[in-house]
This record gives structure tokens, C-alpha cells and sequence, in this order.
């Protein structure tokens, strides 16, 4: 496969749906993945939803030979679900676990207890460094009314973040995974525009799978049509991501997808479509290092800069609008938890009366009072309990917008240079709501 | 400060040891700290334990003029505790939280509340970009008998791997903190090793301060000397290191550290010493690129690569040891829990007698009753809680053995290319207890 200068590698990246005893068909779909996988010898394997280390364990026996390399990303109390099979030797890897990631009391969306996390596997592509990373976003489980977005939106920074500090020694950068993201939306627009990953559908010559690319489809027997909501068609939210260096030159040569069904078989390989990405890597002689090709990039596209500080700015008003969330559901339990505190010590006062006057009927039935004791401890513990939740959560999104804050300014920084481009940032509207300005340094 | 092609820096790092209404002067110390560094003007100032952003704010106003840059790194339930001063603008941050760090339960420790972390900030000085890191790992409660050794060893593990990995386009690297471990300890070893970081300590032209450069002293007024143990000079746990790059050789000139007492006050700036280290920074024409020269130290140092194979296979004993006690704990947890359930069960079967044969006597005292179920309860939760944590701990335990074996085989693969230092990777000895292979892929 290897031209005099061009490498070509198949990526393939699939969302397995893969709970056990829930998820339906679990096993038969985990041999038909394994199955497919082994012959169609993709070099790069990035799936997400492997949630049992069994079904990581069944997967490696079966690519054993096809994939002598894999990586089980661990995370969490579940675990991360990621899971990395290459016919290229892994040398490394690296797991960043985003700082926020729903809630343990939502424990029927589950997200929480899977430790969402974004693997690095850093790979020998012949004498080339491919940086791939495997990724799972939090799920989106209402549009119109999403609770969960300033989560999304601080994992998508700290994906981008992530990706773009470990990224720099190497020649080819991989990321594949569902983001869970349609693809205008913030996070994606985040990600995309500050590491200059490159979106494979947007970029293929030839694509063979869905309309629109999507990843989620009505035809697939596994979706409830309900979920999609008004996105009849679908909604892509898997994604293959690429990007090159200064040495060398990514192109996708073609890409496709499945189409809600596996022939010869009954039922597809997930509730999500898989994706198949043929990418061609062609060196050249580096004429610049690769820093400074990114700074030399970065500052060449004043227009980019510009646009980049809208968009951070947007996740940072995103953010703030989290953080207002956050800030009065905690002082919320804070309430509970002393409303609680003062039933209990009104409680005991009274409780205290016959006994501090002897002889006085005790004026509770003992049954109610335990009762009622139980009830303002359980209210103690657990409002006690999600204000700690709810301080790390603060945190989190405090220190993300921190650094979304710095990085506003260095980017304005940058513009500087950029007279032109200037006034498109100045006369920028703020969002609304929240002011941009109010907790500027 | 700048010759031709040589840059000077000072570095400063200090455990502010900053607990609110817990340190002893804590306020009195702050305003100690800050006119010393407003005065000092160090270019970078790696401050840890300041635990209160108030006490960060304070700082920040005090240093606005000398240290117009600064970043507060926040996480966990009170923070991180880390902040970074700088006179060289911070273009960009990131942090990194450590997987493992302490029980919640064990509130007096308080590790687990402080959300232990890296931070990392990216400085323009003058045209080079440098990757500064702060950072403090989990205290050593009882060195003899250290239950958190485990856990100390995997941050040192994503330590490196945090340092290894997003430095690659930095011109230097400088790393301050308190790591909590002793200059030959496994987790320093690990460290220094994988990442090529030099100690300023070791690789200085000059030194005035305590003795072996200790850091943690007897003649500290706010040190109890039961706590430094059999070592009673003192123990050094705060470091400075750093590293240049293919187009920048660093140099320690001198370093200095406090000696249990400041000029004309009655007391410290805190229970740990200071430090100062003044960085030479030597610009040359690159020849080849940070990641080639990388490559090509590693392969021109067999002996490096070996030792770093022993070393990475002692810290994957250490987490092996770990992983061992945490799945007894976990045991411990679900079969006390399946013991409290049974009594639940076993209460209500003997309250459900005179239910079922109606008229019979209650056999239970109602205060009884409820006192024992929510007994009962109490344990369910309480067990059900820590089965959860211990599950997380081993699945991060699990995840840094999966990726030291990794390691080891990628160590192992470029030690083929030495003949010579192969003998002494395949004589060694297996560490004591746990056999590495059992586990190899």
C-alpha cells in the first residue's frame, strides 16, 4: 500500500452500542464486528461503547492476527468504552479524562458512571508518528431543553486542548469518535477551528454511505424514531477527523458509511452507522518545523483568528450560562440541606420538652419520630452531598472558563497584527445575557 | 537580562502551605509572600497549596505590576491549589487532574478534596515558547508503612506522561512543585528518567541553602519533627527541574533555597522551605528537530533505555501491590454490604411473623426496629458508596498497568536495537512478590 512518498491507511471508527444485557443483540453484534473486522484489515480501528473489558477481550482474540496491537482506554466505574485495534505498533498512549461529565443522579443516562475520556495512542506509521485519538462525547438527550451542554461544551474544550497540546511531534493526527454533536454545533465549530482538524466527509472525493453523512437514521432497526426528533433523515454525530504536518500532506481519498443494515445479515452492527475513512499521507521535505508552520498558519489567517474568538467566546458565554445553573442548584441544596438541619433540631427541641419537664407526656409517637429523624438525615446527606457535586462541578466549568477567558486574549493579541481584521472583533456584538466583559482581568 | 543569544530567568516555587483558619499566620504570610516577590521580581513563580482564591486574588493585585501575567488552576472540590505569576505573557493553559488522589474518607488527609493536579501554562520569552508545569502529588503520611504509595506512583506516571507528551513543541520546559517524594524515590525516578527533566538541584553551579538542599527542615518553626521521622537534617520534596530542546541548552547558573527563617520577621513564609533557581537559556541554530533528537538520545543511550525499563517495571510492581489491595478492600466493601443486607432481610423475616400469624406478639421493641434497620441502611450506602470508589481506583490502577506494560514492550522493542544492553534486561530479576508477566499480553 506504500507509494515511493504516499502512504494510504483505512480508518474505521464505530460507536458498538455495546451494554451488556441491555443493548439488544449485544453478542451476535460483537461477533459480526469482529467478523468484518478481521477481513477487512482497516489500520486503524477506533470504537467507542465497548463498555465490558470481555468484549474488548473478545475483539482482541479475534483480530489477533489482522490487529496485533490494541488499547483498552480504562476510566471511571464502568469504564471509558474506548477501545483502539491498529496493524501499526502502538509506542504509546495516553488517557485525558474530561473534567465534567453529567451527574451520578442521573443515573438513567448513565454517562456519568462511564468516565468519558479521550484516548491517545501514539502509532509507527512506517517511519511517520500518527497521533490517533478515540473519543465519546456526553450524549444529547434533548435538544430543544439540553441540561448537559455546558458539559459538552467544557469536554469539546478540553478535547481541543488536549488534542492540540500533545499533537505537536507528531507528522499525521487522527481523531475518530461520536461526538455527539451535529456538525455546525459550538463544540464541533471549537474543535475544529482551533486544532484545524479536518472533517473526512467534508474533505473526501468520493462518498459512498448516507445522505448528509449521517450516523444516526430512521432505517435503522435499533432507533427509536422519536429520538431524532425533527431530523427525519438523521443526524451525523460520528466523525472522522484528520490533519496533517509540516512534513506531511493528509488527503481522504474516500470515505462511507453503513446504511442502516449489513448484507447477509439481519440487523446492523450498532444503533449507530459505521465510518470508513481512506486517507493518503504524503511526505515532503519539512521546510519548517512544525511550530512554527502553526504559528506561521495561525498568523497568515487573520480572518481564522477572528473567527476563532467568536466561537470561543460563544462557548465561554456557554459556559457562564452553566455556571449560573450550577451556582443555583447549589445554593439550592445548600437551602434543603439547613431547611432539613433546622426540622431536625426543631425536632429534637421538642422531643427535649418532657424530658426537661419530668413527667410531661412525651408529646411525639415514637414511630414518627424515628421516621422523621431518618427523613431529615437522609435530606442532610444528600443535599451535603450534591453540594459537593455541584462545587466540583463549579470548579470545572470556572476553570474552563478561565481559559477560555486567556484565551480570548491571546488570540485578540494575535490579531493585533491584523488591523484589518480588527474592527471585526471590536464591533462584535456581546451574546446575550451575559456579559463577555464582566469577570474580563 | 539578555546577552546575544542567552536568556536568564528566575524561577521561584514555594508550597504557600495556605489553608484558611487551619495554618498557622496564614494572612500575615501571604503579605510576606507577596512584597517579597513584588520585590524579587522572579520571571516565573510556581506557587502551590494556595488553596483560597481569595489568597490567589490577594496575590494578584499585590503582583499586578512585577507579574502582569497569572493563571489560578482550578479543580476538585476546594482547587487544585496551584497559581502560576509571571512577568513573560501565559499564551495558553491546560490542566491535567490526576486520576488517583487519596479517599474522600479519609477527610483529615484531605488530598482527595484538593483535586491534585498539573498545571501547564505555555510562555512567550522573547521568541522561545516555554512549557512551564506546576504541580504537587499526594502527601507521605507514614513513609513506613504508605498506604497512598500506590497512588503516588501513577501521578508520577501521568506526570511524565502529561510533561512527555505536550512538550514537544517547546523550546524549554520547567517544571516546579512539591512532588512529596524523596530525590531517589521511585516516582521522582520515573519521572526524571522518561521525560530527560534535570534537576536544579543537581545541575547547579552554585548553591546557597539547607544542606543537601532540603526542603522540609527541624529549624522550621510550623515543622512538628515527629514528621520528618528518621530523617531528621531534613527531607528534600520540592523541586525545580527543567530541560532545553533541539534549538535551546538549559543551565542552571545558581540556586538558592530559605533556611527556616526570612530576614527580619518572626517567622517563614510557610512550613516548606522555598526555591530559587536562575536559568541560563542558550539559544542555537537547530539541526535537527525536538522529536528527532528525541528519538535519537533515546537510541544513543541504551544504558538510559534499560535502566528506564527497570524502572517503569518496579513502578508497574508498585501499582500491581496496589491494585491487589484495593480489589481486597473492595471485596471487604461488597461482602459487608451483602452482610447488612442479610441482616435487613433476616429483620424484617422476624418482623413478618407476627404479620403473617396475626395476633401473635411484636418480638421486636419498635425503637429496636428502626434503629436496626437504619443500621441496615447505613451500611447498604455506605458500602454501596465505596464499592463504587474502589472501583474507579481500580480501574485508573489498571489503566497505568495496562499502559506501563505497554511501555516496557515499546522500551523493550528499541532495546533490540542494542545488543549489548539487551543481557541486562533479560538477567534482571522479577520484583518480589508479584511476577510481571503474569499479566504480559
Amino acid at each position: 500500500m506504500t507509494n515511493a512518498d504516499s502512504v494510504r491507511i483505512r480508518v474505521f471508527s464505530l460507536n458498538c452500542w455495546g451494554i451488556r444485557f441491555l443493548s439488544k443483540l449485544c453478542t451476535e453484534r460483537y461477533a459480526m464486528i469482529g467478523d468484518m473486522l478481521c477481513k477487512e484489515e482497516h489500520d486503524i480501528v477506533l470504537l467507542q461503547e465497548v463498555w465490558s473489558e470481555k468484549d474488548y477481550l473478545f475483539l482482541k482474540k479475534k483480530l489477533s492476527l489482522s490487529h496485533p496491537h490494541s488499547h483498552y482506554f480504562k476510566s471511571g466505574v464502568i469504564g471509558s468504552g474506548l477501545a483502539m485495534f491498529s496493524k501499526h505498533r502502538i509506542r504509546d498512549t495516553f488517557l485525558y479524562r474530561f473534567s465534567l461529565n453529567g451527574y451520578p443522579y442521573m443515573a438513567h443516562h448513565g454517562d456519568w458512571f462511564g468516565g468519558k475520556a479521550v484516548g491517545m495512542a501514539v502509532l509507527s506509521i512506517g517511519s511517520l508518528t500518527a497521533n490517533v485519538y478515540v473519543t465519546h462525547l456526553h450524549a444529547e438527550y434533548c435538544r430543544e431543553k439540553d441540561s448537559y451542554l455546558p458539559h459538552r461544551v467544557v469536554q469539546a474544550w478540553e478535547l481541543q486542548q488536549f488534542v492540540r497540546h500533545t499533537s505537536a511531534g507528531a507528522d499525521v493526527v487522527i481523531l475518530g469518535g461520536d461526538l455527539n454533536m451535529h456538525p455546525q454545533d459550538l463544540g464541533n465549530r471549537l474543535l475544529r477551528s482551533y486544532t484545524g482538524l479536518r472533517d473526512a466527509y467534508l474533505e473526501t472525493d468520493t462518498f459512498n454511505g448516507c445522505e448528509d453523512g449521517v450516523t444516526l437514521i430512521a432505517d435503522n432497526p435499533f432507533i427509536n424514531k422519536k429520538e431524532l426528533g425533527p431530523f427525519e433523515k438523521g443526524i451525523r454525530i460520528d466523525y472522522i477527523l484528520f490533519k496533517g504536518s509540516s512534513k506531511v500532506d493528509v488527503f481522504c481519498d474516500s470515505m462511507s458509511t453503513t446504511k442502516g443494515s449489513v448484507p447477509d445479515h439481519p440487523f446492523p452492527y450498532s444503533d449507530h452507522e459505521a465510518l470508513m475513512a481512506e486517507l493518503r499521507l504524503v511526505s515532503h521535505t519539512p521546510v519548517e518545523t512544525g511550530r512554527e508552520k502553526c504559528i506561521k498558519e495561525k498568523d497568515s489567517a487573520a480572518g481564522r483568528v477572528a473567527e476563532l474568538v467568536d466561537i470561543v467566546t460563544e462557548a465561554r458565554t456557554e459556559v457562564k450560562v452553566g455556571l449560573h445553573c450550577t451556582e443555583s442548584m447549589r445554593y439550592t441544596a445548600a437551602r434543603t440541606g439547613v431547611m432539613g438541619l433546622a426540622l431536625l433540631l426543631l425536632e429534637l427541641a421538642i422531643a427535649a420538652v418532657p424530658w426537661l419537664a419530668l413527667g410531661a407526656e412525651q408529646p411525639f409517637p415514637l414511630t414518627s419520630f424515628y421516621l422523621l429523624a431518618a427523613l431529615c438525615f437522609a435530606i442532610l446527606l444528600t443535599t451535603f452531598m450534591l453540594y459537593i457535586l455541584y462545587t466540583m462541578e463549579l470548579k470545572s466549568l470556572q476553570g474552563a472558563e478561565d481559559q477560555m477567558r486567556l484565551a480570548v486574549g491571546s488570540l485578540q493579541e494575535n490579531l493585533r497584527g491584523f488591523p484589518l481584521a480588527q474592527p471585526h472583533v471590536s464591533l462584535r456584538k456581546p451574546p446575550e445575557g451575559v456579559s463577555v466583559l464582566d469577570q474580563e482581568e
